[in-house]
Order: C-alpha cells, then structure tokens, then sequence
C-alpha cells in the first residue's frame, strides 16, 4: 500500500472513531488487510487505538493477525483494560511464535491468567516456547508445523494437508520416523508431480539443512538466506523436529539486526528508537554521549598538560581537528567494513591476522596520500615551517595506522570473547582514538618543534 | 554448513585441483551443495577455481546454479578462457533474472555471442530483462514464473504444473485474463483444498499485490517484508503479469541495501569491499578520507584566525576535541535514526517538521547534560575561572543542537531531492559539523572571556 493510501486509512479510522461511527470503521476494517490495520493502530493515539482493537476482537482470528503485525512491545498499552477472558480467542488463533513472544511482554498477572485459559497443549506449548532464549532458533520458531510419517503415501499426505488447514507456512512437508526424528523434507510441488500410490520415502530429499534450537537467530537468518530456503526446521538434541523458522521471521531478523548494529554503532543503545518519547530517546542515547564527554574531557586534561608549548606555538591547536577527525574516519571505516563483514559472513572472525595485514597495506597508502595533503596545507599556513609539516604529516600517518588497526582490531576481538562487535566499536572507538590520536599528536609535535 | 565443514570443503578441493585428481573432485562436487561449492570456488586461488569450474560444465544444469550463487561481478575472471559454445549450456540452465544480470557484467563480444546462440524467445526475454534498471523491480525480476487462465479448473492447474517442472519459486499460482492481465492468485495449498473441478475464478484471491515494472527494489522489499509474502508479481503499464520477484532475491535486496548504507555512513563508496583488493580498497576509501581532509585543512585555517586569542588563553585549544567530538556523535546519532526509520518504512520523509520538533525536545535535554558536566569540568581544569566555563557549557549546548538537526535534515532532505540519504550523512555531515562547531565555539569563547 503506497504512503497516501496507508495515510487515507489511518485519518479515516481517526475520523471515524471520534465520530462512534462503529459500522463504517468495521466495514472499513474489513476491508483493510491486517498489516495496514496493524500499522494505522500504530500511528493514531492511544485512546483510538484502543477502541479500534476492540472492534476487531468481535472476530478473534483477525484481532490475531493484527496484534501479530502490531509492534509487540506496544501491546501492553494497547491492550491496557482488556481481559485474559477478553484475550483468550486472540491467543487461540495466534501462531505460536507471536504467542509466546507477545506474552513474555505482559504483566505477570495476565500472563499466568491466560495461560490457565488456554487448553493444557497450548499452554505447555507456550511456556516450553518461552523457555527458549529470545534471540535463538528456539526462541523465534512455530511450533505449528506440519510434519508426516515418511511411510505415507503421497496421496495420505495430501489428504492429511487437507485436514489441517491451521499448519502455518506449509511449502515444505518434513518427514520424521516413528521417534519424531526429522528425517527428511518433500515440497508441496513434489507431492503433486509423483504418483498417489507413492511413500514419502521414496521421494523425499533427506539431506535435509536443519537448526539446533539453541542456534543464534543471526546464524539461522545466514542459512535460509544462503541456501534460499523458505524455512527451516529446528530440532532438539536428539534430532527430533521441534518447531519451524519461516522466511518472514527471516526476514525480520535480517532487518532488526541490520538496524541493530547501524544504531549501535552510531551510539544509540535500543533499536526502538525511531518515534520513541522523549524521554525513552534521552534515556537510549545520552549514555554513550556522557561516554564522549569523559572521553572529551580526558582530551582536555592532555592537551592542557602541554599549555607551556601550546602558549609557544599556538598553531599547534589548529591541527587538532584534522589529526582526530581523520583518525576517526579511518577507524570507523575499517570497524564498519569488519562488522559488517562478520554479519554477512564474508568474513571470517578467525583470520585475524590476515585481516590486519590487509589492513595495514590499505591504510599505508590511504595515510601518506592524506599526510601530505595535509602537510603541504600546514607548511602553507604555518609560514613555511618545515618542523611543523613535519609534526602535522606524521602524526596523521600514526594516528590514521592506529585508528585502521583499532577499528579492525576490536570488532574482530570482541566477537572472539562474545561480545557484540557493534557494542564495542561505535562511539567508545572513535572517542578511543580521539584521545590516543590528541596525545600522539603532542608529543610528536614536541619532539619536531623543539619545544 | 559450519564455518568447520566448508572450510574443509575448500581444503579438500585445493588438495585435489593441485593433484589432478579429476576423480576424487567429482565425487566431493557431486555431494556439495551448490551454494558450498560456489563460496568455495570464491576462497580459493582463480587458476583453482577455473580448473573446477571447468569440470562442472559437464553438468550444465550444475555449473548454473554454482554460477547463480557466485558473486556475479567475479563471473568475468572465473570464466576467463571460456567460450561462448561452452557457455551456452549454462545460460540455458540458468534463471532469467540471474542470466541477464551476467550477461551484463559479461565483455561485449562474449554477450553478444552467447546472446545469437540462444535461442530467439530466450534471448529476445534476456534482452528485454537487460534494459530495466538494475535496482528496479523489473531488474530483479524472473520470467520463469507460472500463470493460468483464471477459467481452468484446480484439476487442469496441477497438470499444467506437472508439465512445467521448470517454472521458478511456485509457491503461488497467479490467474490472468484471456490479456494476460493479473487478475488473481491461488496458493499451492489452496489448490489441494479444493474440489478438482473448481474453476481458479471461484476460490483465487483477487486482491493481489503486485509492483509496477519501475518499482525500486528497495521498495519491493519492503512490500514483501510488510506482507509477509514468498513472491510478488511484476505487472506493466497495462497491469499485464510479466515476471516475479522471489523473496530469496528480496533478502539479498535487503541485505545489500543494508550493507549499502553502513558503508556509505562510514564513508565507504563501494559495498563489494570485504575482501577487496588494496588498491580497489584504496580507491573506495581514499576519497571520502581526502574531503575529511579538507574540512580539516578549513578548521585549521579557521582555528588560525584565532591565534591570537589562543595565545592570550592556550586553555581554549584543550576543549576542541570535546566541542567536536560530540556535535559529531549527537548529529551521527540523529542521522543514522533517521536514515535508517526511512529505510525500515518507520519514518514518514515528508513529515519533516515534526522529526525535527522532536529532535529538538531531545537534543534539548541531552545537550544540557552535557554541557552541565563539561563546563564543571572545565571549571576545575581552567582554575575556577567562570568564563572559562560559561565558553565550554554555552558552545556545547549551541553545536550539539546544531549538529543534531543538522543531522536529522540532511537525510530527510536529500530523500526529498532524491539523492540518497546514506551518501550524503557520514563523513560529509561529521566534518561539516566539525567547522562549524569549530567557528561557533571560538566565538563564543571570544565573547565570554573578552578576548
């Protein structure tokens, strides 16, 4: 749906409801698709947003696909006033994913009301789901899958889709032994290109790519997106298929963690940040700014450690600025590449030396052509002084070395000791080099100058 | 497959390349999968690869889908030595979409060649698919896709299926009029539901989504993600159905689109560059750097105009980095929020009074923070003198909201004027924020201390 037509849809939902024109809004409900309905709830105020989604619970399946779509961790105040009674048929009618995703963001309370409404399958289904680490295969997977006993035929495979038209996301059908072992996979297509009379075994492709549930939903989102698949299926310990990860999820999880690490690496520590409140936003980036004034200040303490030669050669601040900003470019330039690298898995985490090395040469060349640029420009604006071109274009060529091999360094590093790569580089690398660049700068410049 | 097993892969056919052992590499090509053998043959040395690539040719249909999977813009080198005749065979195994994306990337004499070799229907389609822009819909788009008459019965449509093996990601069967117009879609799933003998007119979906030709692809991608779809059809100007676009090939959109805009934040021209060569690194790299040179020659000079001031209070140049470092990471922080909400469909770029009344509310409050434990700092640090401090605090508060709308405007307008929004952040906005603040931290100190 263009931009305009989502608009139109979200002013007459907000037209409507102020008016209480419930049969208009529900004919035009009925005609939105969930996604826009979802995305529309999102942008009217709270108060209409409620009223809306109680319209939408009079039909339980759609109230569910909209509260999928919805943003999950705004749930709770959308639904603020409503009952587990009231909630009870969405949470039938949600795939189990969402579920269990959707229920670890409500008040305890309502959490366990539900559950004890919900019949025993569905609620031991949901809690051994929410067990599952929230960014593993586990943790993003359905549980409602569909899977056949690899010694029925083709035709008892069809007939058995028929009876089960809930199964999310069918184009594959998994065959599994007598213990549940996953033992192979059929598409839909193949059931209809063999004969009826035909066991799955036979046809059945049993080099079967599979996830183990407590794969990272990075690595999961890697295999689908490699092997162009449209699912896959995740399996416990013993290899008996536990639950599916679609390629929508996929998708979601490429994105999320894209924009994941972009925000990180520019210091703004939460992904829900974009039309966040105030306050949420002051509280998700000020961290990494106070982070920058300490490192700010630091700069300060140093430089004022060589007053004495800033008071002979005041010059000396004007450089300031090109020797950190550069240092920092360079640096956020090789963290970017190598992060990014790592997540699109064209580079390996444990070639660490062969990516310094590479690095190195990169940056030799990179740091010379900009040294002399900018020492030419230095001799010009300091009355041809060649001490202090000297200073200039060296210190750039250290700190510019030192910036490259830090932003290839500490991503590489930090994966290797598990932590996020994208944490560690951003805002604490460039304030990092910043004050090891301002105090390389001095120094060299001492030594050149004389002072 | 683990990071372990291929690896191995590569080992094992290095081994063997270099033994001449044709046997044994048949073999273990033979249980790879494409997508292994095709990183492979990327890790290893190109006189390798060749040698491989060579055997695979025996299996057309093979060597397509290793070729589909390698990184196009690297066919040229591995199929060096090829000729036309022993390339058909490929083209004619591959999909369209990939097949004209190679052909681009391919010397004019060898696309021309391979092109009068084809046969007339498939090179007249491939020809067509070239002329579409590479980042629209018809650019990504495949021909291989299915359709029916929407009065065929489910009966007819799965014979029709059974007698078109080739036909690409059907997963959805898409109904047109006796002009070929989309008028609808049946999934696979729906076709086994229903009664034999039920026409596609009575139980198609007629709400089908579908993208114009000269759709970005960014924007297909998103309407898949939004919709969860597995594929969306491409229609002309007269909504006639001309091919698909799978949603393998719309994570690869969205994962390279992604890429796309870290690198360019990070002043990174080119996305092909893990793994790139020096000097293509240099390349990439090396121009961005140069104009972060510039702006610093411009904040040197800038600087210059103040030595004197500088001279009476050498103090002033200790609180530059900090007066840069955080009007840089605030107007980061702003840009990449707003890059990457419009990039996730989150942020309206027309409503750009209203991010920038937010910003404003934000900016307001973290600057004040800041600057509140920067002045303190400076208070101690410059002997308790309160000019001192006013300078510090005042400057911070005025550069960081400077540098926070700037960095919310420049992306939104740049989307307005339709330059992309990630080429004009990064490095541009940090270093045109840096002269500025530069400037307005000077005279602000100029004026508090009366120099």
């Amino acid at each position: 749906m263009s931009q305009d037509r989502q608009q139109l849809l979200v002013d007459s939902l907000r037209r409507l409801v102020r008016r209480g024109a419930v049969g208009n809004l529900e004919r035009i409900l009925a005609k939105a698709r969930s996604e826009d309905v979802a995305l529309a709830l999102s942008e009217l105020m709270d108060r209409e947003a409620r009223s809306i989604f109680g319209l939408l619970l009079n039909d339980p399946a759609r109230a569910a696909e909209v509260a999928g779509e919805y943003e999950h961790a705004r749930l709770p105040s959308l639904w603020q006033g409503l009952t587990a009674a009231e909630l009870k048929p969405v949470f039938e009618e949600l795939a189990s994913d969402d579920a269990a995703d959707i229920l670890q963001r409500l008040d305890e309370d309502l959490r366990v009301s539900i559950l004890n409404l919900l019949e025993d399958a569905e609620s031991e289904d949901l809690e051994e789901l929410m067990q599952y680490g929230e960014d593993t295969a586990g943790g993003i997977m359905s549980t409602d899958f569909f899977s056949l006993d690899k010694e029925l035929t083709a035709r008892e495979a069809i007939v058995g889709l028929q009876d089960n038209p809930e199964a999310e996301g069918v184009f594959y059908l998994y065959c599994v032994n007598e213990e549940d072992t996953l033992v192979g996979v059929v598409s839909l297509r193949q059931l209809l290109m063999v004969r009826p009379s035909t066991q799955l075994k036979n046809f059945m492709n049993s080099d079967v790519i599979s996830v183990p549930l407590t794969e990272d939903q990075e690595e999961v989102a890697r295999i689908v997106a490699r092997y162009n698949l449209l699912g896959v299926p995740v399996v416990d310990e013993f290899n008996k298929l536990v639950g599916i990860v679609t390629v929508d999820d996929v998708i979601d999880v490429l994105r999320d963690e894209a924009t994941e690490d972009m925000l990180l690496m520019a210091g703004v520590a939460d992904e829900d940040i974009v039309n966040a409140t105030t306050s949420h936003a002051v509280k998700t980036r000020l961290p990494w700014l106070l982070a920058a004034v300490g490192g700010g200040i630091g700069a300060a303490a140093l430089i004022g450690r060589f007053e004495h030669q800033l008071e002979e050669a005041a010059i000396l601040a004007a450089f300031i600025p090109i020797v950190m900003g550069l240092g920092g470019n360079v640096g956020v330039q090789a963290s970017t590449i190598v992060v990014r690298g790592m997540a699109m898995g064209q580079l390996d985490p444990t070639k660490f030396a062969s990516a310094l090395f590479s690095e190195t040469k990169v940056v030799a060349i990179i740091a010379t052509v900009c040294a002399s640029v900018a020492a030419a420009a230095s001799m010009v604006m300091g009355d041809f002084d060649p001490n202090l071109a000297g200073a200039v274009g060296s210190s750039l060529v250290v700190v510019m070395t030192f910036g490259a091999l830090l932003g290839t360094a500490v991503p590489m590093l930090s994966h290797r000791f598990g932590i996020d790569p994208a944490v560690a580089t951003g805002p604490i690398l460039t304030t990092s080099i910043d004050l090891v660049g301002v105090l390389i700068y001095f120094l060299i410049s001492a030594a050149w100058l004389g002072l």
